[in-house]
């Protein structure tokens, strides 16, 4: 079973503004024999996920930019073709980082066993990987919920927003949930039962919000940035705690600054005045409480407490558009390509 | 010498951008006499602040503004003239919220007893009172300086400031401190014994401030805003912590956006990408802890490991001219009107 080429997509261009189609490049690439320690790997399911769109620029950020020509990184979920590693063998199912390919070699450090029996195999890429974990550790090391509390989550039917929301009412808060159009309220209102839900869409859109959230906001889960930040900063009530995860709403602005007015003054002032914390992370940083969390989230997974939903594109050559549908909020649920 | 009259400054108007003399008015008032449970109080030094240009504006703050026409709010060194309350005796010197008056008469409720053979009672308004309470809550609490971490503050000579930067080296921390002109800046360094001063009025500062920051910034302790910020923030490093206690350079600005370009976007970017944490605060958040920053400052201050300076301007109706002097950085050290 195991290949000696596959399909890959490189980074062709680095974006100007949005991303287009013409960024990627679809090509053919040699994929190796596995050496003493490594493994062949088919891709299932590969994820498509926000952070990829600060890889294809060339500028410092917490990891390094995709070198142009270079296959984009990514995780998926892959079945071991060929094997030169005693803990896998061919057929078991992986979480890798593969990157845009339908096969590739890789050493066996990084990779992890998923066992379809406990979850359905996508959800290691989802719910069960690093956006349901973005969402647990982020609420549980910085946003701290208390009962009675208040949280904002926007992109609330995506795979992060979704699962800040469930926890936090886990945990006794209120979670309103912000989504953009009626299919994805009524899927977070109604199917993931947050306790309220506003469309971002609407044209009064700041008010919904405040109508909202009649105690304030106590933990908002920042994942866009832009104009709803500029909504909920008003929102905020008195040490306030704001988990920032992603900025998907300002991706595209390039390195140099928006035209005005300036609006950081009255962010700082905001943050002095109502003593707020603001606090970037990576989920990475967290890593340590990554068993915890497969266990909780798992279990709650399993027994139906909490609900995840998938959007599934079929074919590796549907990706970049896959990829340009989810910066603008084109998908419902958490993104994943089947390569295979 | 209990009095029936004194002299007060009130807020006359609210300033509409920099502050202007003719938005105080110097007037006499009546003083009561001090009935059950209150003392009356003549002012000895009353201690000017960054926090109080807040005050005059009449927007939502942590503390509501002074209405018009109403005394100035402020902090002072008074001497009780006229007691009905048992722990206070005629002579006996208090901190109080006096406002900026000649006289008051006050509750007991909120004043403290100084006791003038342990420290100069001029302290109590500044490196033993709330400036270096919030110096000293902002680092412990919020900045948590590690051995061998960089540490930087701006308006370094200043009560805030400079106890920032003998608290961190304490810490084992390096201290760089930024603050206007040659004097203020040889003070730091000689005197104050910082690791590094840069003069932020110095053509190239950011590129001054980059060479005394060789390793990064792990803490920025934010009181200025403005300029200094937009040089600090690319040279924080990954996990730095920013304690935001004030944002003098930017209280001026109303409640208006200031001009493009927008700042904010590429702030949260470096807010993510570097998991920065900002937190605003204001040390009333940490009272509980007050008595041990009172010990262990106390007896830094007492054993003169811990230095600090004061600007004395004498006469109430000076106040006007040296509050619009410190809010352009023209004091050098604690900033306190000699009322009496």
């Amino acid at each position: 079973m195991s290949v000696s080429s596959c399909t890959q997509i490189v980074l062709a261009a680095r974006p100007n503004g949005p991303v287009r189609e013409t960024d990627f490049r679809l090509e053919s690439a040699p994929v190796a024999e596995p050496a003493e320690g490594e493994v062949q790997l088919q891709v299932r399911y590969l994820s498509l996920d926000p952070y990829m769109r600060g890889r294809m620029d060339d500028r410092k950020s917490y990891a390094p930019p995709v070198p142009l020509g270079q296959p984009m990184e990514g995780e998926a979920v892959a079945q071991v073709t060929a094997s030169r590693h005693p803990a896998y063998a061919v057929g078991d199912i992986l979480l890798a980082r593969t990157g845009w390919r339908t096969h590739a070699t890789l050493p066996a450090a990084g990779l992890r066993k998923l066992d379809p029996a406990l979850a359905p195999i996508t959800t290691g890429l989802g719910v069960l990987g690093m956006p349901g974990f973005t969402a647990y550790s982020g609420l549980r090391f910085i946003g701290k919920p208390k009962a009675g509390e208040t949280v904002v989550v926007a992109a609330a039917s995506g795979p992060v927003g979704s699962l800040v929301g469930q926890l936090a009412q886990i945990q006794g808060a209120r979670a309103v949930g912000i989504a953009g159009g009626a299919d994805k309220c009524a899927y977070v209102r109604d199917e993931l039962g947050f306790d309220a839900v506003v469309d971002h869409r609407a044209a009064d859109f700041p008010a919904r919000l405040a109508a909202a959230c009649p105690d304030g906001v106590d933990v908002y889960f920042e994942n866009v940035g832009g104009a709803v930040w500029q909504a909920v900063l008003p929102l905020l009530n008195k040490y306030a705690r704001v988990p920032v995860c992603g900025l998907i709403a300002q991706y595209d602005d390039g390195a140099s600054g928006k035209d005005g007015p300036d609006r950081l003054p009255a962010t700082m002032r905001e943050v002095l005045s109502r003593s707020l914390t603001l606090r970037g992370f990576i989920n990475f940083e967290f890593a340590q409480h990554f068993p915890d969390f497969l266990q909780e989230v798992g279990a709650a997974v399993a027994s139906g407490r909490i609900s995840y939903r998938e959007d599934i594109v079929d074919g590796l050559e549907n990706a970049p558009r896959a990829f340009m549908g989810l910066l603008k909020g084109a998908n419902f649920g958490k993104l994943l390509v089947r390569v295979s």
